[in-house]
Formats: C-alpha cells, structure tokens, sequence
C-alpha cells in the first residue's frame, strides 16, 4: 500500500501514519518528493488496508499496490492455465468449448429437441435454467425441480454435461445431483453464500460477472470459490451496464484480453444475453473468439418464437451447425482448437 | 406495450404481429404513421412481454408502456405516502428519522458506547452489522451470532430499535430475533430468496440499491416483499457506479425526489459509503434532507482511528449532536420534522 | 509517478526503468517490498509521463502521485477560495449567486419579459442563448447575433449582468461585446481553441462540466484558461451520464464538497438541464445549496409552455421569488449569503 | 411521438394535449388503455419535440417513435452502403482498409520511416497527428503547421492517402490542403462548427465517436456532415468510458453489428486509444473485423521507446506485417476482403 500524502503534510503527521503502520507489523518506507511525501508500507495488505488511512491528518489518498486476489492470479500458477474438465470436455488452454441450449427448462418436448440440436451441430455442454432470477415477481420463475428432472433426462439421452444455474442455497442437494456445471449469475455474483458452498462442494463453476462488476471484483468472488478448496472456476463476460441505451448491456470483449493477462482461469463469452437479440450474437461470438475467449456459451431453441424467456436471442436450429463452423474459424485465429470430447 | 414496426415493414408482418398479441388475449390497437406504424397491445404486461416481439419479422423494437410494479407505485397507494413505524418511530410521511451506529459490531465497548452516542445525540434508530458482505474472502466478515447479542444489549441498555443487515437466508432466525429492521445490502438487492423471505417474516425492511441498480429495479425488488404482504418496506440510496474515480461511489441525490413521484416508500440516503471520507458525509447529508428524504443512515464511532472498518468515513462522536442539528434544519426546509419517539 | 513492477521483474527490468527515469532527469526511489518493487519517479510530471512506461519489460502499471493541474487547485492559493466579481456581484467564498433567465433567447417580448421576473425576484444574473448546441442539425439554433442585441437590451433595462454561451471562436467578438460571464457548454468543455481564447480575452467564464467528464479533466479544462492568466473560471455541474434511464443525466451533487477540497474555484450547479422537469428542479437547487454549492443557474420563464426550447425545465415566474427564499435558506445552512449586488 | 398519460389522467388533460399536437399540424391519435391512454403523435417530429409536453399536466413520459437522423439512416440508402473512395483506395461495403502510422507527426525520420512500415505491410492509408487535442495545457500539442508538411512529404515518398485532425475552424485551409481524410477527434464529436465547415468542404471525414456519445448522438453527428452535402463520412468507435477501472477506455464491440443495422455509413474502429497498451491491440484488432468493422485505425511507431506520445500502445514494425494477416483473416470471417488500391 502506497499513502501518499497532502502538500504541506508536517513531520508529525508523518511521524504519526508510520507509527501507525509499524504498529500492525508493516515496514513503512519513505519516499520524500519535491511537493508530496509517499510513504510505502510493506506487509499484510488487509492488515494496512484495515488500518483505515483514508482522512487521517496529513494523508491525502491510499493507492493499493498488491492485487488483492491470490488464487486466482496468473502469477499463481506461475503463467499455467487452468483446463477445467467437465465429463472428458476440456475448457481452458487451447481448447476451446462451446455451452448452448434454450434459456429455460420449459417443456420435456422443448429440452430434448434443444440437446438433440446442440449435440448434433457439435457443441460440447448443455444449458438450461430450472431456477431463473428474473426481476419482476410476475414473471415465470423456472420449473424447479421439475426441470433438474428434464435436464438429468437430455444428459441421459445425448450424454451432454449440464451447465444450470444454482440461486438458492437450500437447492444445493437437487442441483448438485444434476449439474455438472453450476452456474452463478450475474446477481449471484457477490452472493458469497452460494460461492462458499460450491466452493466446498468442488463442483466446476461457470461465475458470471456481475453488471457492474470490476474485473477485480470478479476475480475476488473467484477468489471465494478458490479458497474452499476448489480450482474449477470459469468467468464468463455477460455484458456491463453503461450509458448506451441502444443495447441491453454492453459486452465487453475488453475483458477477454485484460483478464488473460490477471489470471490463469478460464474465459467464456455469453454474447445472448447482451444482445438480446439474434442477429447480434454470431458477429459477437465471432468477435469474442478471435479476441482469444475459452469459450462461448448461447441460447439456441428448436422454435424460438415459442420460447417461455429470451426466444428474440436464440439461435435457431436450422444456422447452428454452420454458426458452430465459423467459430471454429475464429477461435483457430486465436490459437485455439474445439474441446474434443 | 406499444411495437414499433420498422420502416417499410410489410401488412403481413403487421398482420402476423396483431395475431400474436390476440392470441394471448390482449387487444392489439394500430396507429399508422407516414413513415412506421405502432401497434399497442392493450393487456397483460407480462403475456404480452413473453411474446417476445423483439426481432420479430418487421419489428423494429418494444416500448413498454405501463410500469412493471404495481404495490410500489404512488398511483397503488393513490398518493397517501406509507409511513414505517418502528417500535414507536414513525419513518415516512413527514417524519424524518436519523439512523446511526458503527459500521460493524466488533466488540462490546465499542457497540455500547456506540449505542449511548446514538441515542444522547437524539437519533432514532442504531445500526451495525453482525454479517458483513466482503468483496475479499481475506477480510474480516463480522462477529455472527456473537455480534447480534452485543445488538440485544446495545438495545436492551438504550431502548433504541436495531438495524442489521441479513446477509443468508439460513440466518434468518437469530437475525430476526434481534433486528428491528433488517437491511439488505446492495449485493443482495436482487436476492430474491431474501426478498420472498423477508416478505414472509413481515419485518420492517431497509432495502439498499445495488450499485447499477436502475430505479425501476428497485422497485421491483421492493415488489418482491410486498407481494408476500409485507408492506414496511423503506429504500435506501446508497451510490450508484458511474465512470467517476474520484469517489468510491456516486451518491444519486436526484434518486430522491424521482422516487416520491414513483412509488410511496419512504427514502433513506446512505452517505457514508458512497463518500468513504468524514469530510463528505455532513454536506451530502443536508443535501439528501434538503431534496426531500425520509431519512439517513450514517456510520457514527467513538474511535474511528481504532474501528474495525470503514473507520474513515465515521462521524466522531463529538461532532454528531451538532450534525443532527443541522441535519434537522435541512429536513424542515423540505417539510419534515424529526421523527419523535 | 509511482512505477509498480510486476511480480518477479528482474534486476535488469528494474535497472533500466531507472535508467529512463534518471534519462530525464528526474531522481529514482526504489522501495522494494516482499512481492513487487516500485520506483518513485520524483521530477517534472510530464517530462516522466511521456517516458511511455507503460507496457515497457517488467512494468505492471504506473500511478500518478501528483494532481496534473496547478493552478486550479486548493494549494496553489493555499486554501484561498476565488471570489469572481461581475459587474459588483460577488461570486464564490461565502456568497451564493443566482444565473436565471430562459433556455434560449427567442424574442424581444420573452427576453424582456424573464429579465423581469429574474431581476424582481432578486437573483444576481441574467443568462440567456443565442447560440444553442443542438444535437439535431434540424433543431433551432439560436437566434444569434440577433439573440445578442436583445440580451444587451436586457441588461440595459434591468441593470443584471449577462451570462451567455459561446460556440464558435469566430462569434468571439460579438459574443464579447454582450456577455459579462462567457458560458463555455458542457460538449465545449475541452474546445481548446475556445479555452485559450476566453483565457486571453480575460473574461470571467463559466465552464460546465463535460457529461462524462472526470473532475479532474474539469479542472484540466480551467487549467487551459487560468494559464492564460485569466483568473476568472467558474466551475459548473450539470449532470452527467449514466446507466440510470429514468433521468436526462444524473446531477452530481458529490461534486460540490469534493470539488471544495480539490479546488479554490467557485463551483456553480445547473439542476435544470439534468432534471428536464420543473418538478425536479427546486428539490435539486435546494440539495446543491446545502451541499455548499457557490451559486445555482436555473431556467425561468414568462409561459413555459410556450418556450422554444426546454420550456418543461422551466421555473414558472409566479414561483420564483418563493424558490429564491427557500434557496437563500439552504444556502445558509451551508454558511453562505447571498451574493450582494 | 408517442406521449404517454398518467394513470388517472382527465379527459380534460388529454383534451389538451390533443389540441397542442395539432395546434402545430401534428395527427393525434388516441389509444385507450386499461390503466393508460397513448396517445400518438403523427407529423414532424421535430415540431412535437418542441411543444415541450413533457410535465405538462396529465402527461407521464414522451416515447420518440421516429429515428432523429435521416441521411445516416440505412433506410434512407434503401439497405445499400456508403462506400467511401479515397485516392483509390475503397472503404466500407465488403472492403476492409487498415490506418495507420504514428500517433502524432513528430519529426521527419520517424514520419518517414512510419509511413514506409505502413506502405511496406500493405495498410491502406496513413495516419498522424499535426495537432494534438490534450488534456492537459502542459503536454506537447502537436507540430502544427511544420507536422502537416511532414505528411504530405510522407504522402509524396509512398503515395499514400494521409488522415490526419482538425481541431480548429481557424486551420481548415492548411489541414484541407494535407489531409485526404479529415479526422474530428472524440472531444470534437458535437463541434457543431467544424461538423458544418467540414461538410462543406466535401472531404472524407472520419468521426469518432464521443466518449460518452450514444450511438443516436453519433449518427447525429454525421447528420451535420451529410446535411452539408457531403456523404463521405465514416464512423469510428474508439471506446466509451465506463466505470471499469482496469481500461482507458472500454472498446464498444457490440457499436459495429448494431450499427451496422442502423446506418449505411463504413465503421472503423480504433483499438490503440482504449487499449493503452500494445498486448491489447492485436487481440481488439481481430475482435473487431470479426464482428464486421469495415476497417480499423491503429499505431505503429518505428521506436515506440521513443515516441512523443502513446508510444505503449503503438504496434512494432517488425509485427506488423504479421498483424495485418491475421487481420485479413479475420476480416474474411466477416466476409470482407481487403481494399484494394
């Protein structure tokens, strides 16, 4: 942790922030410059971040200096990346896999023509919402356990593993008999209940980012899971919140680079959500592979005009194989290969 | 909910849009423009959202038209403003009501002497957090269950009403027993098994905005609770995420009188979190009173220097009878009294 | 500026981000902690960020130390706060002024007609366009030259000074011989060829904040004209862009105090503009006042609804002189009177 | 222009506002709702815009049904694209074409030597600043006139088209005399005069976007230009500023396939000025090709150690032959080849 502090700073106020610093067991180190004095305090960052520096006499701001997650940074596993293996699909590293499948659960016809699509076209996981966070109260809610039941049943017939999402801690029994994959949404992603318990529970994790999450924060909510013990964890870019109101949300395929360069977990791309709306999500696909994405995952539904949540962005039946082809293309311009099964 | 057609679109895709709103029972109505033609669908919101127009052939995009919350709104409640009583405090209406009380509860020193600070300065509420949403896994989490004992004390010594934020639903019990009010952070907002359950338990709540939470989103997260029959439930302001890094958090104020033309809940203003910095806290304080809320919550420490954290933007407790006084004169001037007890 | 390495730079890295610093002539302080080294870079702040470190071998990331403008902040005057003076009106310190008048000026009558409203109620300026930035080429853009002469006539008639926008540096000297405070528009806020010449020609400037501008580039853009050795800048919030969709633009009333502690610049707020709705406006003026705001500037008008433009932000004359009481109030709180003709 | 009542509005309310839409030759036409009536507004739009009916009594919100742009609008090209020619070289429609070269002119070997890298790896047009729009009034603003002779030697040894900015209305002669494509930079996006001046000179000009501009706004922008007569306009996203700290900028992907859908006008992007750093480019580069930009802008800098300004993110000449294979790749994904010369 950098303090600096104000111009005209005295020595007692100096004096004083290093004693404070020396008290918690960090070594402060004094850089005196021609206008302002920064005083570098070395050790424990929570213990100096605790000490609560912001406004005391004399400082003017803190500037962090250690990232503050651990786990999940690159420098961690020492540049290696992590393949997380979900059923003998690799994800992560050169492999490069694609989730998709309808939005919700809505039917027992719906969800096995959907597994029937993605299988054929060559995708390598299934998703499918039993429970859904939806923000009004009047809206349909998901099928529940009902629709674990559906999924357990598409695993069965095409042997696709289940990425579905976990909202309630008191599911953690049903959904973790189904799930390969748990998904935690973007309203999840702070929700560090859920991200202890399937931490603990070791089970993979695709941990959406919150909508106005900063890479940090998803990194720390990362973090959570990694500390109880479990290292398969992939981030998934959902689209921020911003000004422009032409979009739902705004993807930030900055992200894809940015985060390679924090961590060695993998990246995955959900460009359905965002867009809301069909005709934006292969242009962003393609774009969120050649920017180096592990993986994509998407809505695709055998009548989407008929779909209970989100028919607008799913891919239809009939283009998927040849949507799957092209980004094939376009993660091979990144250096990636299809997560073989 | 009013579609409108694209430039040029054809009669049969008009023809084929009405049918689709027919068919879930709602009355489709046209205006025919020179250039685009809207068609408003007269029934259900929610049958009519889950057509999902959006990308339909011809369709250029959805309006939507009546507000999604219904128990929130000001028109639900005709204008009459809900006033929350709280153990004999009236919050709402034209009572304004001062909150106040360490950030965490972290020993029993601190949270009595706490306590007699709140209430000899003459707020009406005291606050302090058992269980404490950490954006680091590393950092301290809060006392638990021990912390909400030092509450009852607290409570017991002063006869002040506790809040105390609830964090997961498998803490509902022991927090109900000791909360007055519960609050739900600004991660939690759109938690919605905490909603139903808060909802279900009937207890006052202090619902907070997330951080890029629009306004109609925490509307819509009150309607989680009011549906459940709950009506006591108060907003709270607490700085949203904008592109400005020279605050922790942007402190919306304008929040304040848009939401009295929106809904009848009464508005509490956090500024303590959104400053991060003593300094700040008093002059965005007058300002929320002045534009019209219900109330502030603010973090009030016999020892900042020593608190556990977010000591720094803790008012001390020789300053805080004076800032109440100044608060009160910024209430009258929007046609608020204190609350009395 | 603080050079933080990465994790594991080596000896060499760090000997030639050194060897660069000292290049041009500024002095290299090593501080190195358990994990990461950083290099203090004490010396002119340009000179070493135009070094491009960023990126070079072994550099994670740099960190300003120094605030980039001089002039404009709080040290340079040793805490000595600007009173700008127009025409005997003070402005800034622990006065507070009032800039009233309609959006645009759009005709003899209704120019006349605000003067008087503005004057009788007792504010201290007049403002008025005739130059309007419009987004839409097909919208009215301001009456001109001819927009001037009827603002002089104003001034002749009530005595009040003239607040007026300038657009285009080749309207500098009509637009000279008119204003006795030259507004500077948010989208002109870094037009440095406007910047430089109201610098030069010495008359007091209002300079709105850009709509995504940082408080810092604000006071980058007074840096511009204070350079030029006019010390006559005010500062002036008018709402900046967000996620939020319920408002025009989210009036930054946070600004207020934290610009008081970066700068000795009077700052000024427009609620009008951010709030787009007469309702919003007194609530907004009344928080800014209590805030510590030097002065508000707010749009009246003799028929709002017949204004060409913004006529629903409008104050309604026969509201005025109430509005300005309740305001002189709030300013009160924050221990300024009112300006002083 | 939709204009939606409040609940419970009065016949007499809507009586009103039916008379004021057609006081100014506007159709009005009512649609009854349960809870709401809408009623539509049908004529100029700009003239309902005017009659400012937003808080008029009775009225909740307006709804604009119409696009304010006309000329940019893809409609009014009837789906057919702009394809802008400079010098031979064909921009936009299934032509991708690559700018580059240094971000500011800063002597003439390094100009000459970029220009060289730029003609040898196949890039289409060269770019380079003679003026420098700066933050700060201490950073080196540009070699002025002296760096536009510098372009047009550069222009003379490798027959490339030059684009270079234009910030003020008082250099257009000299500029004009240089630049091939006129660029107005992020901060000139709503400089309504040099819009104008530059739509009148009929020059190509590339328009980046604001850093806070909508895409409407943007789209607006141009509309000045082609209003002027001049339809040689190509938009440039260059990243918008959100609340992600880790970014300069955050490069705004999703603009180039929803632009696409909304105007006929070619899309370049820029990723250097978002990125920041050189690591970022060539994966930002590749994204956006492959999401169907006609082209993008980019740095490159014989010695970008020593380059004036922005030197970390300029491109290696020795890479950057290599990028632009890739690029062409990836810009075939989308179905484009390179422009030819």
């Amino acid at each position: 942790m950098m303090i600096v502090m104000k111009e005209g700073a005295s020595e007692a106020e100096i004096a004083a922030v290093v004693k404070r610093v020396e008290a918690v067991g960090a070594h402060a180190h004094i850089s005196q410059g021609e206008l302002v004095t920064v005083i570098g305090a070395i050790g424990d960052r929570e213990h100096v971040a605790n000490l609560g520096l912001e406004g005391a006499p004399g400082v003017d701001h803190l500037v962090p200096i250690l990232k503050p997650y651990k786990l999940a940074s690159l420098e961690y596993r020492r540049g290696e990346r992590t393949v997380v293996e979900v059923d003998g699909r690799k994800i992560g590293g050169d492999r490069f896999a694609t989730i998709a499948g309808p939005c919700t659960v809505e039917s027992r016809e719906v969800m096995l023509d959907s597994a029937r699509i993605v299988k054929d076209a060559g995708a390598q996981l299934l998703r499918g919402g039993a429970y859904k966070p939806r923000t009004s109260p009047y809206s349909f809610q998901g099928l529940g356990e009902a629709g674990l039941r559906l999924l357990a049943e598409a695993r069965e017939e095409t042997g696709l593993p289940i990425v579905t999402e976990l909202m309630d801690v008191r599911d953690m029994e049903p959904v973790l008999e189904v799930a390969d994959v748990v998904q935690l949404g973007a309203r999840s992603m702070q929700n560090y209940t859920l991200l202890t318990e399937v931490g603990r529970a070791g089970v993979p994790v695709l941990l959406k980012r919150g909508l106005s999450a900063t890479l940090e924060e998803l990194l720390m909510a990362a973090e959570y899971v990694l500390k109880e013990g479990n290292p398969n964890v992939m981030l998934c870019e959902r689209g921020i919140r911003t000004y422009e109101p032409s979009y739902r949300f705004t993807l930030d395929l900055m992200a894809v680079p940015v985060l390679r360069e924090l961590t060695h977990l993998p990246i995955i791309v959900d460009p359905s959500h965002a867009a809301g709306r069909r005709s934006l999500v292969e242009p962003l696909s393609l774009a969120a592979a050649a920017a180096g994405a592990d993986g994509v995952i998407v809505e695709v539904h055998p009548c989407p005009e008929e779909a209970v949540c989100d028919g607008p962005q799913a891919l239809r039946a009939e283009q998927f194989a040849d949507y799957l082809r092209k980004l094939e293309a376009a993660a091979e311009l990144a250096g990636k290969t299809l997560a073989a099964v």
